[in-house]
């Protein structure tokens, strides 16, 4: 493995942010009842009630898959279909989880910039619906940040909220990067979710600052019993919840996720800004959080692997690497990984 | 929640040994590579190697539900059965996990002290076999310590290997509790299970030391590919694997799990001599490893918790209560308990 | 296979009676509307209202392991549970249909005479109600005619009605032998379903009559919606759905229904009445339908079968065989079998 | 429903041959075994044995969907996926089937005629193989005859298979017109099948003469065991399993599956050449067998409608409908047809 300051595969390579790790220590003392009994589960459920500003229900996991998995399957019954992109990470990356949990099925949909199109979920199986033969829409799942680093706008959200009330859909998002997202908005969380339409938001702190934790937001709240028996089910129920909770907590104290999220989101735009001047690197558009796309001549790519930069490529196209930062990149680190492909440019 | 030194409800309701926190915060410095690929879930594999003498593939998950029903998914298809005993885990505490992820039936047997009896498992469903209107059995479950407190011995183990190969049952260990049992035993690692038949172990941490670290430990190697899969589909694969990894890789380390369990058994014994002596208490056969259950006349069960003491009761007949020591149950705190039952007893 | 005459293995092994067949044969001409959309089929469900006194919906399915996987997955959550008697057939002879449609899990409970006690159903897993560790129990379903030949009374049914209205279970019946507990009880359809508190009704015709058509009746018609998605992806929707209705059709035309199944009870209780007054077999109690279970001596068994008579036994206990009667069954099959049964007796 | 002689909306709106009917009725009487035990069964498995010119293994059920679905669950894990195309029954008809029967998930490609393209499935997922974050490619589905009527010819067919047997993909045939396409491509079943690489076939006979008749014709007879505990554990294998063994065992008697299949395509052809002379009906290419793809003004397609021909459009592009043919359709219902058509042409 590269060293932590050349790394910039993923926002899930290093370790948690330090307030993370040392509010994990003081949980450890003493007893506490288990399996979400705890007293930072019920702080978590406050914070995120003060967060989001509305009454909610909140059940903690250790991965994103499990949230977003869980969410999906108390929204979509066994012969119902979730609409998504199909760069999702619950299209491409979970290995059938969603399609395990709900016993459905993905339906995928293209769209610019890795985000649902309003009018494309409009019409959408239109023809199919009420026929026996055919797997029934009932749930949208949209990523807020999109995997391709683009953040659905407001209005943008709004419109999918609209769609879905219509057509009886209920709307879930995958907010592995919610506060990526949240930052670039600059819009509170209730915006950005129920009061655009979201029922479950998939609310995650392991990119952004913590270890393992990943929160499922109830907005609507008749799917909480459901998913408490599902989330157990799936072997997801931790008994010593603690150990989530008090990340969560930490998380959610003093700002410590908007704080993070902002240093990730500086640090991608003064990379995109830095790549931008190298001659022969194309900066993509749409960088609108923490993930950068890039088309690098191969002699370019080549040699920031040779001097040990950690990015991924191949996935997107020719020449096209990814570049994510996050809450723990230096901005020496970007600075250094600017110059280097400087370097290589002009060498 | 009563303070930890009155607490005897569970081995889950504490934290972590000192030297697994410390492992955690010394793991969080640095890049790893994501999802299992880490220098410290490599060093538990190699670790358990050695504990076991012998080649073998370790899944790290964070929940002891996951680590059983992911290992019984492997060894039982759709149509087949698990044979477990009705007051295993499984059973009765994972709401339906194993039947969720498998697919398959429980197939629940009687037997005393929560034992599987060999002579009943060699001829279960004898006459089912290969008759496509009944699940057929094809997996035996087991719990090392059991349920009740009990430990098979060795001679009892082989006997259901045995029976397991004579049948072609694939042999699953539930050890939520396998340190408690391997110091009950005073056996080796590889005794209590390949060497006995054991093809799965569900290998947990999280009872004696750790916060949340369960390793399916996997000797049967043919298994270890759908395993893989089958973790990453249930949503169990974490990302920052290095959490569950460091807190595996410092409880095996200076035999912290064996010195853990030594002293969390030894508390139970010395509770339970001591509870002999009082009047009116029964204490049960069978407290094996750190699991004690005794009969209270209700005046003293009432007293006891009056006093904070926390323990449970009523599920296992009227009077019965369950008292679980743990790695952190202090001897001063065993005393306590002794001394109110015997005030108790004689006011 | 033994001829027609001397077979009492099960109702299953004769064709159809002369009527449906003339019946399917008449349906066979012309086009009709595919999956449930032809004459016939609108046919059936207007006679099953007719003779449910009751608005109801009707699917049709080949197989009564389909009616009742189908029904009871409409009526029990991936983590509920169906209380069911351990003899019952959905236990027994589905290979796990029941839970692979559901996910759910079955509940098994003892009762004489294969019959649920309903005071057993008043209190069974009452600690475990909201416990997300726990199977929640949330259906009921009981087989009229049961396994071992017995039939509710409507006294019996109601009272079970009663427990799962209080519990709030839902209320399944398997009546694959449904025309013959009504020609047993003497008593409505109407009173022995929904008045009793049944929501939906695996309504039998094969066994009795049909070459394959079984009816879902449901009841609460809040279910059907669900059941008519689960029918078609669990490939259950006949395209020439004419094939069973047609049957079903004629079968509930002009009484045949229950002409059928009151000529095969009254069979079973001249077998009955015939094998008492011979010595050395033990009549059980309990035939109120066309199964009757009787202990035979093991010569008089080994006779029988020599003689060509073919008939099951062992499953149920020493020398216990099960002689099942059938629309089909002559008064000249019973008395020669009892004939048979004499002269083996005295030899 | 239109009368069956101006019926072109599918093969399966007409009852069955006359002499799959008297077939039936003829194995009504006497005593049969159950669950396929009887002799019919027997019989047809030999009759599909001299077929295919090799051992094979057969499985009898309902419906196509649960031929096709019970074949890939057997062929797929939970993890896998199978290859199929976009217009494929198994992706738009069976409600979610395959999946709720395999766990796995489809992986929808395009292709020109409804037909896989071989240079696409050699590719396909190639970088995801072994990746535990994605849905494994482990079966590929193909339909003979397609969706949009056309027939893979031989050299398709077996460069079809020698990618599968490259990759490792099982390889399944969706054969609900398998008779049709045999008849068009005027080669020996075995061909078709096995000898170009087809491990499990699902045989219609529905479409085709029958009422409800399909056969699960397993090359790869390891999976046979797996197959029998699915087919009973999805509510598919009938009591009175006669039922269906002797509409397969007059399907296969004296050629009658070819015969009608020869009919159905000549009709379909018939029908082709009449409309093509038809001013302003564009006839499509691709009408291999007894499925017809034609553009209409739409003054045609309604008086077409107006006057009580019955056929299907919308699904497939502006003014395009789709003519099926069938073993019962009369050539002065095909000359009428044409005959109306060209009338309101000129109208």
């Amino acid at each position: 493995m590269s060293a932590s300051n050349q790394n910039f595969a993923s926002d899930n390579v290093v370790g948690a942010s330090p307030e993370i790790l040392a509010a994990m220590a003081a949980a450890n003392g003493g007893a506490q009842a288990s399996y979400g009994a705890d007293e930072y589960s019920r702080r978590v459920e406050n914070k995120l009630r003060d967060v989001f500003e509305t009454d909610l229900d909140v059940l903690l996991v250790a991965t994103g898959s499990a949230a977003n998995a869980l969410s999906l399957a108390a929204m979509t019954p066994p012969w119902g279909g979730v609409l998504c992109h199909e760069e999702s990470h619950i299209n491409n990356d979970e290995c059938g989880a969603p399609e395990f949990y709900s016993g459905g099925r993905l339906l995928v949909l293209g769209g610019a910039g890795a985000k649902l199109d309003p009018a494309a979920l409009k019409t959408h199986s239109l023809a199919k619906i009420g026929d026996v033969h055919c797997t029934q829409p009932t749930c949208v799942s949209i990523s807020q940040v999109t995997e391709l680093g683009t953040v659905y706008s407001l209005a943008e959200l709004r419109a999918i909220g609209a769609v879905c009330r219509e057509r009886k859909f209920r709307l879930h998002m995958d907010g592995a990067r919610f506060a990526n997202a949240l930052a670039a908005l600059d819009c509170t969380p209730a915006e950005m979710t129920w009061k655009s339409g979201v029922d479950v938001l998939s609310f995650g702190a392991t990119k952004n600052g913590a270890l393992a934790a990943e929160a499922i937001v109830v907005f609507d709240r008749s799917l909480t019993e459901e998913l408490a028996y599902r989330r157990k089910r799936g072997g997801h129920l931790l008994s010593k919840m603690r150990l989530i909770a008090a990340q969560m907590d930490a998380y959610l104290a003093d700002d410590l996720w908007l704080r993070n999220a902002r240093h990730a989101n500086a640090m991608a735009r003064r990379l995109a800004d830095g790549l931008r001047g190298v001659p022969g690197i194309v900066v993509h558009d749409g960088c609108d959080a923490n993930i950068l796309f890039c088309t690098l001549p191969q002699s370019i790519n080549d040699g920031l692997h040779a001097q040990g930069f950690h990015f991924y490529g191949d996935r997107w196209g020719p020449g096209v690497v990814r570049l994510v930062t996050s809450f723990a990149t230096q901005a020496a680190a970007v600075d250094a990984f600017i110059a280097a492909a400087r370097r290589l440019s002009s060498s």
